[in-house]
Order: C-alpha cells, then structure tokens, then sequence
C-alpha cells in the first residue's frame, strides 16, 4: 500500500472523508451521525454504526449542558485525558475524574463497592448540570442508575459506553430503562477511548 | 439478562475467564497469550485474537528491557494515563508524552510535520532503553522507521498501534519491514487503550 502525501492539517478531515465513503447511503440523523463518525475514527470499528443508542433529543440536550457550563465527570483517567478540557473550559465547565481521590479508595473499601461506584457518589454532590460520561466500569453505570431512582442524582446526559465482559451488558440495558438523556454503546463495546469521542463530538457540534 | 454477583475484587480475573471461555481452543503462543487477552480485555474486540504480530521473542526482550529500567514513550497523553506508571516506576522506567510540550508543537510547525513525529525527534534524545508505544499517530510511527533508518534510534521495542483511516496500514507495513523489536496490530485497528493494554500486559508479566 502506497503512503498518501497529506499535510498534517488535513489527516482528520480525509479521515472522516473515508469514514463517509465507507458508510456509504446509510441513512443517519443529521444529529447522530458527527458522533457516530467520531466513535468510528477513534477505534476504525464500524460496529459503532449499528449500536450507538441515541434517546430522543440527548444531543440537542447535551449541547445546552455544555452551554450552560456543564462540568464532565468520567470514571477514568484516560477518558479525562482525551476529552478537549479547553474546548468544555470556554463554555464554563471542567472535567472530573475522582478514581485515583483517596477519599473514594477509602470509601469504597467500607462500602465494598468498586472505586467506580463510589466515584458516582462523590459526583452527586456537584452542583449544577454534570454529563457522565463512563468509559470503563459498568458498575459506575449500574450506581448511577440507583442514584437516579433515589432521586439523589439528576444527570444532564449519561454517556453509557462501559466495555467488558462483566455485568457491561447488563449495566447498559439498566440505563437505557431509565428516562435520562443517553447515548449508550449497546453490546460488550465501548471504552474511555469511545466516551471522550462522544463528548468531543458533541463539544465540537456546541 | 441477569446481573451478575461478584466481589470488585474478581472482576477482572472473571473477565479473562470468561475472554479464555470465548477463545475456545485458539493455539496461542504462551508468551503472547496475556497480550491477545489483554487488548481483548480493553476492547470486548476478538479481532486482536488475529490482528497482532509479534517478531520473534518480542515478550521477552521487552521484558528485559524493563527489568532494565527502560522508558516508555507514547504518542497521546490517554495512553500515558493509562500505562501503569507506578509499577514500571518499580522497575526504574518512565512513561513520557512529548505531545503537549511546546518545543514540539514549535518544532512540528517550523518542520511541517505532525507533533507525533516531532515527538519521536526528541524522544531520540532520550538516553537508556526506550519502549516506544504507539497508539494514535502513523506518522509518529513513519518517523520512527526512519530515525532507525539513519541509525538515529535503536528502540527497545515498538508496541506499533495506532488506529485509522490514513496511512495507518502503510505505518504498520513499514515498521514490519524493519527488524526492530515489535508488537503490531495489523489493520486499522488500534488505539491509545490498546497500547497502554499492551504496555500493562507485558508489566504485569514482569
């Protein structure tokens, strides 16, 4: 395979210029599909094209989070690596990743939870609108899902794409019960990688 | 389906049980087996059973090499969060991401690269044994080769996996071509979860 001379500046765009081509006439909502092609370039899997679900107006809803200064908060360090911080900082809002707090280590070793599960507790006491966005832990997911059914939490939108074996899919069917704004990766896929796509395909749309 | 109850503390070896189950009677290099299983892990992807290749006694070297004290290099600052720094700091190792710095967004401007190749000029820099793991960036990848063209680098090991649309396949055909030390995903596939997995695979078998 011969190398393409390309400037540097123009490798995203040719890459979403194939992604287009390889996705030929399928027929994607105008608001679906940035973030549907953004999960397909940060992991060339063209599964993200069937399992992506979307609920009704999660992304206009995402958007105006975002304008109103929504904060982020992801259950990994590699997803609060990839998320465009300056981007979400000019709308008002920051990153949060409490997995590595020593408070959530001590917290969930009492609770015998995960460290994940006892993150979503520390996140429920942010004020104002927060997106989950969780890349890694289904047990992250399914703890929000009790927050949200003891009322104690309010997520402006959840980002469901937890990826594994282990209670993943089971977490995702969990939150997709529930009423909040959601885009989940259905199925065993997902990744921190996945969640900082969305959330950047949705900043970059805001 | 039914969640399923298990202590924190099993999930992950529950998963590569349930990874094991799935590979069914898959022959697998020994040495190479907790990688495929760990880039499966981080992915839910069983493309990684057939993706990767590794040039001979690949494992082992790098598993010297950071018995050594060896660095490793990234390409993204999500595979830097993701490595396991504090084990590979046991060793005497370092985990660098040049991305960010701003000598290398000067020197990727003045030079009209990428700042993933001019990462790789500086990491020629570097003194000791260097791993270098890519997980975004092919023309981090290119650079590469040719700095060992020009007998400039002589790398431990290069984890070769980065993920895309343009001149990813022709960046992993190059490396293959040279008789470095290496660990490659053949394809589009890749990813800064999947380097730091690889990374952490061959950590944990140290």
């Amino acid at each position: 395979m011969k190398v393409e001379k390309i400037l540097p500046k123009d490798i995203e765009a040719r890459s979403f210029e194939i992604i287009e081509q390889e996705l030929g006439d399928a027929e994607l909502d105008a608001m679906q599909k940035p973030i549907i092609k953004r999960a397909i370039h940060t992991t060339a899997d063209f599964d993200y094209l069937e399992n992506l679900y979307f609920s009704d107006g999660v992304v206009e809803k995402m958007m105006k989070a975002i304008k109103n200064g929504a904060d982020i908060v992801t259950d990994t360090n590699m997803a609060r690596a990839g998320i465009n911080k300056k981007l979400l900082a000019k709308f008002g809002g920051e990153v949060y990743c409490f997995m590595a707090d020593e408070d959530i280590a001590k917290a969930a070793k009492s609770n015998g939870t995960t460290r994940a599960a006892a993150s979503m507790d520390k996140a429920a006491k942010l004020n104002g609108d927060v997106i989950f966005a969780i890349g890694n832990a289904p047990t992250a997911l399914m703890r929000l899902c009790e927050l949200i059914d003891e009322g104690r939490i309010n997520p402006a939108a959840v980002i469901g794409v937890p990826v594994g074996f282990v209670n993943v899919v089971q977490s995702k069917e969990m939150i997709m019960e529930r009423k909040v704004p959601q885009i989940v990766a259905r199925g065993r896929k997902g990744g921190s990688n996945v969640a900082a796509a969305i959330c950047n395909a949705v900043l970059y749309m805001t």
